[in-house]
């Protein structure tokens, strides 16, 4: 597959031809449709600009992240026909490598724009957080590139297991934070009980939100599920596009694994149009892991897109926001929701999710590797490993399986060791923990649901500090002391009850849209007081 | 540079060209030129051939190695944009990027062509040696890819401290030893002191080739310096011209590192014929270590090409067999000699040498990876280090400077941690153990020279097995039972005094060569009898 196809000069965004991909984001704090400035606190304008766009087909892409994509793409596109002979099939197997990005993974497309984004919008400094170290590297190379600093809150048990992801982001000059950290107040409240909690994603997003929101020179920037990421990666979609017409091929699937679900997205999405056609039937295959089968066994609701529900109630295949994933080597899939965008475009009945578990997955890598070449990441070998189910299915059909071979497995070594030394088992979560799971869901944008049905502010605000709302010393309208963070609209709700000062804890954290809401209402915030 | 360019259908034999590049191998044991059936014993007839060859200008590569370089070949050729603009220069900065080869490096081209070559030639094993892995992984990744068994000797300090090379070994089907190993004799002998000896790659090698000798159905399998090593690796160079001719460009500098040379003979013989042409000329820069400063501070003399003295001897650029290098990151530096083609080219002046010492790579390293995002491996770290010079010097010219990107730094971030904390050091030899070492060059083959001027069967003997030729017990003709290793030459002169059956020890190791010889002159090698 030489032809030489040239880099997109555009980002596809989908919900323009098909608005009903949209679904509004709804802000717990007030049950209604999240205003766009709640957005523009954390992320670049352009950034928000293209998280709610339904009407711009395509966006361009700006030439200094042109000039950084040429780095590695167009990524090749190639078949493997050694696994295909192994496997004794008569289907044409191809994989599109986004593996050959300088960090490993197709994470790299939205981390150079992110990255750019927010040094553009003036900001300084860009939070994030990692898991396994994918994300965290992505980013942390974009911001080396635009002269942004960056800070990664890692999930302690990667930072303490997995140093070689750390010492990448230290190497482009990030500074790393083993998540909880000392430095947040969601960190802090996690560390109480144990300075050495292991972590998980949804606390170091919560660390990174929280970090960003108190800075503000900041940004915060996210590695998948929401909309201009998935916006971002279909450079990879419309390339094959380009890359099979090239060779005069038409595909019959396309396969990639799902996450936060922008590999997915990239993917698929520049093929939305193709789906329905005479002839068979494109077919799109979204995989998941049976230890986090959101898509086949989880809802389609309303939820927190994390656990610290600091993010927006997004609507979307979920298996509830406290999903405790048992701790698979995909550290990549291992998040209970999926973006709105694919999730919904799952439901109308494009594309089809399966799941796989973790010794099948590693099967299909194994045989990869030794056919092909290349290691695998875990998260990819579930395309693989449902590429190679499809491609025997149809063993008499000349059928075109592309799958997307998202990022290498050379930071995943210790998990084929595992596997090798027949270690590994498959950890498929049981159906109970799924059913307690989704018993949690919010009753806030979903009606008739038997969830909780906690004012959703109080709950983010019992999450984060560990007690309801406490009540304000004083009468509402001039003292916001009782709070520990003070928001919006607390101020907005403070300022109808009086006139003067409004005083504010020592130590509290106050939003820079708090700030601004004075501001604007021509109160001032007084730091002092006990609390 | 998204030209396609074809990939390279033949390896380029630049001695068929430049007849003065061979230098005949000397045989130690007979102070003659290596009889060609001295390498069959190890090599497949066709890569014998590759090696021995003068005449072919063009040597076609089979249809079946082509298909495996499409999987990463052409590999890109990209510039290096924002590090120019970091040093100030008007230089244009390109880079050919080995590292997306499966395995992470340029040595995936040799290890698919020696495992098809031993495979067709019947071989059903090959042995190995790897020091940091880079090789091992490649011919483990070879001998996957055509059902060969590989067996891979791995220096003990990194088989413990770098699991993830041999776990990447281990998922090609390849199996790994710790070197020195209870496998081998030159193993035993090592390990007799302390079982945990750390190795070098002249014992791993001491290992890979005795277990290749003493199997019939099994292949030795080398990662440099031989010259069928450095022809499969002419296809970078290659495409690097055609690239070049491609975007119009002329280069004005080609620089890669030196270990065993191969990365360096691969780029730049295919350029031997533009060194000299109008106007300026062409700059081959070969970039070593101040660690292992073989062509700056050795000599140009006849060497073994490793510490066991098991390789023929070899006209080349050496600091002497027994030469220890500092424990520097770039392992593949780390070796005393260089291809004697490499050599040979250097010493009539087409090319010139340069060495950097460790902290200044680390620094070209971290300032590229910052500016461009890819992790070079340490290395190739050697050959930015040499561009940024080159750069720098000729900041307003506007030269065309292209290095070979020979691998990926994934695999050493544990060095570049120790470079982000402060924790290194340059770790430059210093003279005066360059100055020993190259007092132990052999007299054969040096006339004149004031090395070591001992019997080199002897030597070899010695080193392999701690004690001088012992004295055979009866009339030499008649029992061998006093030698560990049983060779050629000792059956062909026992057999001059005396007929009847050879007596050798029980444990003796028989070679292949020594066995068809006693089959030619109808004498038959009994086992037994004590030692």
């Amino acid at each position: 597959m030489t032809a030489a196809v040239p880099v997109p000069k555009h980002w596809y965004n989908a919900a323009a031809d098909l608005p009903e991909l949209y679904e509004p984001y709804i802000d717990p704090a007030t049950g209604r449709e999240l205003p766009a400035d709640s957005l523009t606190e954390l992320f670049a304008g352009e950034l928000v600009e293209q998280e709610l766009d339904r009407d711009t087909r395509l966006r361009p892409i700006p030439e200094e992240v042109q000039a950084r994509y040429a780095l590695w793409r167009p990524t090749p596109l190639l078949r493997a026909t050694a696994l295909e002979k192994a496997i004794g099939t008569r289907c044409k197997i191809f994989y599109k490598y986004e593996g050959i990005s300088p960090i490993g993974s197709h994470k790299a497309n939205s981390g150079v724009a992110q990255a750019y984004y927010s040094r553009r919008d003036g900001r300084k400094r860009v939070f994030s957080e990692t898991g396994a170290g994918q994300w965290g590297s992505a980013i942390s190379m974009g911001s080396s590139f635009v002269g942004l600093d960056a800070e990664v809150f890692m999930v302690g048990s990667s930072y303490d297991a997995k140093p070689s992801r750390r010492i990448l982001m230290e190497t482009f000059g990030a500074k790393v934070h083993r998540s909880p950290s000392p430095l947040t107040e969601v960190g802090r409240v996690a560390r109480k009980p144990d300075e050495n909690d292991p972590g998980s994603l949804g606390l170091a997003i919560g660390e990174a939100v929280e970090a960003a929101r108190a800075d503000r020179e900041a940004a915060y920037a996210l590695g998948s599920a929401f909309n201009f990421v998935c916006l971002h990666q279909t450079v990879i979609g419309q390339e094959l596009r380009a890359q099979l017409d090239a060779a005069g091929l038409r595909p019959d699937a396309l396969i990639s694994c799902i996450g936060g679900g922008s590999s997915y997205a990239g993917l698929v999405f520049p093929f939305l149009d193709q789906v329905e056609r005479p002839g068979r039937k494109l077919d799109l295959v979204a995989v998941e892991s049976n230890a986090v089968p959101k898509v086949t066994k989880g809802k389609f609701a309303y939820d927190h897109g994390d656990s610290a529900k600091l993010t927006p109630l997004i609507k979307m295949y979920t298996l509830g926001h406290e999903f405790a994933a048992p701790g698979i080597h995909s550290g990549g899939l291992r998040y209970h929701g999926l973006s709105g965008q694919v999730s919904k475009a799952l439901h109308l009945g494009l594309g089809r999710a399966v799941a796989y578990s973790q010794l099948e997955i590693f099967r299909a890598a194994t045989l990869f590797a030794r056919t092909e070449g290349l290691i695998p990441a875990p998260e990819a070998a579930h395309s693989i490993a449902a590429t190679i189910e499809l491609a025997r299915e149809h063993r008499d059909e000349e059928r075109v399986l592309v799958f997307c071979l998202t990022g290498h497995g050379f930071f995943d070594l210790s998990a084929y060791q595992r596997y090798n030394q027949g270690q590994m088992d498959d950890s498929d979560s049981p159906s109970a923990a799924i059913e307690a799971s989704l018993g949690q869901l919010p009753a806030v944008g979903n009606p008739g649901t038997s969830g909780a049905s906690e004012d959703p502010f109080n709950a983010w605000q019992r999450w984060h500090f560990g007690a309801p709302r406490p009540s304000a010393s004083g009468a509402v309208g001039t003292d916001l002391r009782g709070y520990r963070v003070v928001s919006e609209r607390l101020v907005r709700e403070a300022s109808q009850g009086g006139a003067g000062d409004l005083l504010v804890a020592r130590d509290a954290v106050i939003t820079p849209a708090a700030e601004s809401e004075a501001r604007d209402l021509g109160r001032k915030l007084v730091r002092g007081g006990d609390r």
